[in-house]
């Protein structure tokens, strides 16, 4: 019998104008959630606030009623309003003073990199005497670590590749040492193809009441939806084999849309299969303007399975340099299955690969005619015998609409490859 | 004399266990702040909560205290736990029915993609019956408008395109319909190449102490800064006045470092340059993989001075595409001084461009050598008479490093084309 413990529960409190005016998304708080999540801490909730001291205290306050973990990021950056620091010293009662540990990082930081030392960087060595410092090797403003009345906040620059590293290398470490924290496992499948609303038709009968432990996630982006169970427990043991029960059941009713049985993406799919045949691939892009390589090659490793792309995005680029025949273009225009098919055995050649996949579309907001609106997108995936092509349509603004191309070409180009090697 | 009116604060709850556990990013928090911004709208936090009613009735109980405008997101979808919206009429007292109008756009959809019409689709057309139905045209899950106690809660389904078309088109003409809202104008400049405490030093003497209706954000993002100057008031003439009064000071301070008076990205200032002049650029893309052409490609209209990239991640579609000579790649390497001018002269021909970029270097976390560590880059940027290269290093992670190095080279292709068109 598994029994759940104790939850230890967390908030992320973000800091920063610059948020509450929109132009900055918040990418921390996921990083953050996920970090913790692994660890067995349950995000109970985010609080995103300006650069005001009665909001910081507030949030400080409220935040630590039901919270065991408060996570504090951004408010430390040189020109922030020197607001976070203080606030935190009144809080915890404490006052500021230098840290020559912190000073000589700055210090060391700017000698590096030989820029003048100014008044402002100096400020950022200053904490309230109440904090471990938590070094920051990547940057200027510290980690800070703090207890209080049973609760810890650690306050973090907000600086997405500081605070990453200061989570990674401090906070988790910390917490796994200070907190007496459960079993979390997490088990991810990646399906594509199939909407959110009928896989959970699919697999309600039997995932419709899961015990407290046991957490069944739908986590749709880009045309394909993720699911995640996880399982919490304080034997691991048990677990394990809990979550291997039901991750079987699992896969075994979503098999026919499932992309891969962890949580990887669809182009580090193909890279493992081409990787493991020693075969290659290459892409020539129209409408989706390079999106597919750089999707592709954001994958350390990449280039054992890919060779490169054409993004031809003028007509004149596609018969250059893929030897689309001028013909067929003024025939039958630059989106049709005619020019898509001279796109892949173009690109297959001029690139050596094995296997090709090659888009051409109208993504909007312009462009669209009564016989091919905006939307209207031709995909085709090949190897040097057969070439399959397919029209779609999707409706959304251009980005969206890039986006669904690239993934529903690379889906396309993943089943291409499996009956052809024969997977 | 401009006074400041009384502030409208708005506050976003976004509802769902997909951000608590950090597999999405809240990409709708900064889209709903920046639209509520535009019009005067200030957002002083937000939070985001779990599927779980105690959280949510907290929440709305707690946000409305010093805030007039509540605007929820998410937990409405076909899988969602069905607790938003019974929670949202137990906090306003309502019970649930079925509103005709939105089950008709229920059952149009599913007619529309030939899909079968489940019970569980039917139940996105319950609504509580204290609410104005917002129609969504992009979805099933109808928008939601309530007023309680002269407090405006709207509750929004958290798919991004629906809850952006629901804000447009329907929220924010609503709201200014309701409310008295100030006038508030916001004026962005762009800067490249120098580091945020660099330039607050240089703008500090005079932009140090605002008065109190004007604020400056710095707002980093790539390796570029972004300043953005507000000001708020009861009065249009007045505001604009000074807006634009603050601002020349501004451009003036930050002259050297400026690629844009206005918030556009860099890709956009580089095609606008080109489309004045009727020129046409090309990239050859080695450790960038597609990203600098994914990014000019993501404007509409980047077919009037782009024409396409040679992604040339293999060195053999260096060769064979590019004409990089053999020897030039044994010799110096492909991350090399030779290699990356040979890139130039090889895509400007290749394109039939009068400007082309080029990349290659080592992202990483691996392939670096003791000579040509992870983070070292050649770019190179050129016409036909002409190629200026330069070697970087940039030490972050392979995400960062690719994000770095695209916007350097657009920034390096943009300086040379302003001295080669002598703009």
């Amino acid at each position: 019998m598994i029994t759940a413990m104790k939850e230890i529960n967390a908030s992320i409190i973000t800091i920063g104008d610059e948020l509450l005016i929109g132009q900055t998304i918040d990418t921390n708080s996921a990083f953050i959630a996920t970090e913790l999540n692994k660890i067995g801490i349950w995000v109970k909730r985010r609080v995103a606030i300006g650069d005001v001291k009665e909001e910081i205290l507030d949030a400080l306050q409220a935040e630590s009623k039901d919270c065991q973990v408060i996570i504090i990021t951004g408010g430390l950056g040189p020109t922030a309003d020197d607001i976070t620091k203080p606030t935190l010293a009144e809080y915890f009662k404490a006052k500021m003073i230098v840290d020559e540990g912190v000073l000589q990082n700055v210090k060391d930081i700017f000698t590096r990199f030989n820029r003048p030392f100014t008044e402002r960087n100096a400020k950022q060595a200053e904490v309230p005497d109440a904090c471990t410092v938590l070094p920051n090797k990547r940057g200027t403003a510290p980690g800070m670590w703090f207890e209080k009345e049973g609760v810890i906040y650690v306050s973090l620059p907000g600086v997405p590749h500081e605070m990453a590293g200061l989570i990674e290398d401090s906070v988790i470490p910390k917490l796994k040492e200070k907190l007496q924290l459960a079993v979390v496992i997490h088990r991810t499948l990646l399906t594509a193809g199939i909407g959110e609303s009928f896989l959970a038709d699919a697999i309600a009968p039997d995932f419709k009441t899961l015990p407290a432990h046991i957490k069944l996630a739908y986590l749709p982006a880009f045309g394909m939806v993720r699911l995640r169970l996880t399982v919490r427990s304080d034997n691991a043991a048990e677990a394990e084999q809990e979550v291997d029960r039901q991750f079987e059941q699992l896969t075994g009713l979503v098999k026919q849309w499932m992309v891969a049985d962890k949580d990887i993406k669809i182009e580090e799919v193909i890279g493992s299969i081409l990787k493991e045949k020693s075969k290659f691939m290459a892409s020539a892009e129209s409408c989706t303007g390079g999106y597919i390589a750089h999707l592709i090659t954001s994958a350390p490793g990449a280039s054992s399975s890919f060779k490169g792309s054409v993004v031809c995005y003028a007509n004149e680029a596609k018969e250059n340099i893929l030897g689309v025949q001028h013909d067929t273009i003024v025939t039958h225009g630059a989106v049709s299955e005619e020019t898509i098919r001279e796109m892949i055995s173009g690109v297959i050649s001029v690139m050596n690969v094995d296997y090709a996949v090659a888009t051409s579309g109208i993504m909007g907001p312009n462009g669209g005619t009564p016989e091919k609106p905006v939307g209207t997108v031709w995909i085709a995936v090949g190897d040097k015998d057969k070439t399959v092509a397919k029209k779609h349509f999707f409706r959304y603004d251009r980005k969206r609409n890039i986006e669904l191309t690239a993934h529903t070409a690379l889906n396309m180009l993943r089943l291409f490859i499996l009956e052809a090697e024969g997977v």
